[in-house]
């Protein structure tokens, strides 16, 4: 068949509104949203039910028609842009948006893949319960990339990566054939958990369709402290004492820099300094509970106490005010956003062994600097949970062009020091098309044998999302 | 090769000290604990190192011997014990029972297999944290079968299954291929993540040898409380109210019938009637907190006092000493023995969708009913996580071989009216043997398919524990 006869086939099984194939009405999904990565496709398809999606892939799968399926598309490493092959198809779940139920007794909720989790989140506080997931593209990133991807995002220190708000997925694999795993039992040892399988796998073993996910109850009653430390050794002591007196209350630890609050102060609208003098480093800290905020207040109080007095930090202030509370987190949220209009630069997403993180900082320091004095590198992220955005931009005097020219050099520094303390090269963004070449060179062999079998246990025609990941 | 030479091989490899073959050596390790099951061998191996476990894997996929990797053999499925093949070889990891690192800044610890699951949790707790996989049997059980079961357990409300506090697995190949998934990171999105196979797989793809686990500040304030209720609904309805006012702090949320009291009170030592009158059923809860003692008192007697007017409880007693508290317990925890003193009986660890259970409880009975009037049903377990130890003990007047005789058309009704509302045939015990004619009957076909290529993945020759799970 050729390739231009795939198009009509697929349209004649799903229906002119569910197919599209002129260059203008493509054109918007063949890219990532930061115009990185570009690609090319002979169709897209947005399917409304779980049959249309198994009834495209079955025609895919026999046509040998590579698919890439797409989310929310707001990934930063093109796992969800199709390659350079002119055969490939586009399968959106954008409009597979619906809330399946909702039950407040098992605190559970159904949604399809194209739900936006923003959405999400307002359905269950409208219930009076909580979808712990929050990240900064909420509001237009979709469940079921969330799901492929694994997200995380400033919650998981308390509620875990989005792996462990699943308790059920439903999902279609290339041959059509429907993955019925939408259980919501917090329990059940019935042999392999194939489900872990299919989040993470960023959309190569198959598409996810819809997925069973747990609800938490409330915890409006919110305490926002910014607390001024030495250096990050002094921030893991401060967060060791608030995790042994606060527990489960610790929602968010994030750490920032001062040359990131440099940068927040020089782009960012409505910031201010927050102390009466600057300090080498900060951290964010988020309790919350279901109780009322006066005992919440009370302990926070005491353990800030407590920590100054031991020397744990240099200086902190807690949010007095919802209002206040915003003004402390824009100082961490605005970070990307600043550095982004600083212009072109390195990100790195990635993890340690939470206790190697001091030594990290100076060894990887020094590495960069050996290779250039006027390195800036702006160091940020989610600190109790090991994660740091480890980005750099371009060294004073540089050209914009900097990133582009010599970044790999410098990434490589990076990528090589986190294998060498034991990190991930990829703590939440995934690999994509981004960091395969440097998944495929620091993973296991074993692991990657591994892998790659079970990739043909699921997709043995290979078709799913080519040239990302494996 | 004759299976008279294996054993001299793997002698030769690995040692005299750590291959046994004389029949009075082997024969503890050729029966379950309950003395249900009993199979045969060759050799029980005892490695004391991953590269022993490793020798003595690829020397039996060399030979085809089949492999029975074997914890603390506190399963109640026979999923440890080997089947009737005297080529067997069961691998005890008994030996392997060190904890290789413990950090409370990283909040992780790393144990061996054959490590007892009560000495890792009292090591945790020496170095001021919490490992909160409890169960009853934590004294004998290995941690190495903790995961290899997927572990539940009394505290699986508030710190989920086992999966959950796993970070990092090393496991065996039967290869003898070593998998180094040993990390201690709380993120990590690089691939398929392996480690969920292994969790779970009851020995069926290779053999865990070490585990990096999390850990949780300690919850030294304690409180109890025993409600009674009128219903399974009144209690789905007391546990929803508790939940969303005392969220993380809830740990435990247990429930049994009068009829399950009536067994305790007549067989267990010092226990008392909890309440001046009988009630129809009881919730245990348990809550727990970092913080003081006042705040949670104050609390949950708040919370109480609410339920009581609200009419979602009809009793209720709050503990006001540790004695008190394991008093409480008592109660809750003597059920399984004293069924056990009561005769032979049918056990079935089912879940639910936990919204569903009160109309199952009504179904369920009216079905066993029809087929005995007489039966008598024990119905306790971990209710907040929809999960029901469903047992059922002989009709009065029936000879205590009722349950081997005629027990097999009571598990069929319970298991098919389990499927009936979506449940699951095993919430927390698994498979093994027990439980394997009622797994392939009732599991989706595509989901059983994939489990066996997976198998074929992980264990080409099919070696790995026989006649287990698939």
């Amino acid at each position: 068949m050729s390739s231009s006869d795939f198009p009509a086939r697929l349209t004649e099984a799903l229906g002119p509104d569910t197919v599209f194939t002129a260059p203008d009405d493509i054109a918007p999904w063949l890219a990532d949203w930061r115009g990185i990565y570009r690609g090319h496709a002979q169709a897209v398809v947005r399917p409304r039910t779980v049959d249309d999606v198994s009834r495209a892939l079955a025609l895919c799968q026999q046509a040998g028609v590579p698919v890439v399926p797409r989310g929310g598309n707001t990934g930063l490493c093109g796992g969800a842009t199709p390659d350079a092959q002119p055969v490939n198809v586009v399968l959106s779940l954008d409009r597979m948006n619906a809330v399946r139920s909702l039950d407040t007794i098992a605190n559970t909720m159904v949604a399809e893949a194209g739900c936006i989790l923003g959405n999400l989140r307002r359905t269950a506080a409208e219930a009076n319960r909580l979808l712990p997931l929050s990240l900064a593209a909420e509001d237009s990133c979709q469940i079921g990339g969330n799901l492929s991807t694994n997200a995380g995002g400033v919650n998981v220190v308390r509620y875990g990566m989005t792996r462990e708000l699943v308790l059920g997925v439903e999902a279609v694999l290339p041959n059509g054939e429907v993955f019925n795993g939408l259980r919501t039992l917090r329990k059940d040892n019935t042999g392999y958990d194939l489900k872990q399988l299919l989040i993470g796998a960023e959309g190569t073993l198959g598409v996810i369709t819809a997925a069973s996910l747990r609800l938490f109850p409330r915890t409006d009653t919110r305490c926002v402290v910014l607390a001024a430390v030495e250096s990050p050794k002094q921030a893991l002591e401060l967060f060791e004492l608030l995790f042994e007196r606060c527990g489960a209350r610790v929602q968010a630890y994030e750490f920032f820099t001062s040359a990131c609050l440099d940068l927040v102060l020089a782009h960012a609208e409505g910031v201010q300094e927050p102390f009466a003098q600057r300090y080498p480093s900060y951290v964010l800290m988020e309790l919350a509970d279901s109780t009322d905020e006066a005992a919440l207040n009370a302990l926070l109080e005491q353990v800030i106490g407590d920590a100054l007095e031991r020397e744990l930090c240099l200086d902190a202030v807690v949010s007095a005010s919802l209002a206040q509370l915003h003004a402390l987190w824009k100082l961490r949220e605005e970070i990307s956003e600043a550095q982004r209009a600083d212009g072109p630069h390195l990100k790195h997403d990635i993890s340690l062994p939470i206790e190697h993180i001091p030594a990290f900082m100076v060894s990887m320091e020094a590495r960069l600097r050996a290779r250039s004095a006027d390195i800036r590198p702006f160091i940020f992220g989610h600190f109790g949970d090991g994660n740091l955005h480890y980005n750099l931009s371009r060294p004073a005097g540089a050209p914009r062009e900097w990133a582009a020219q010599d970044g790999e050099a410098f990434t490589d520094e990076v990528l090589d020091e986190v294998v060498r303390y034991g990190g991930s090269i990829s703590a939440e963004h995934g690999i994509g098309q981004l960091k395969r070449h440097a998944f495929l060179h620091t993973k296991d062999p074993l692991e990657l044998r591994l892998m790659r079998e079970i990739k043909r246990v699921f997709d043995p025609a290979g078709i799913m999302n080519p040239g990302k990941l494996l």
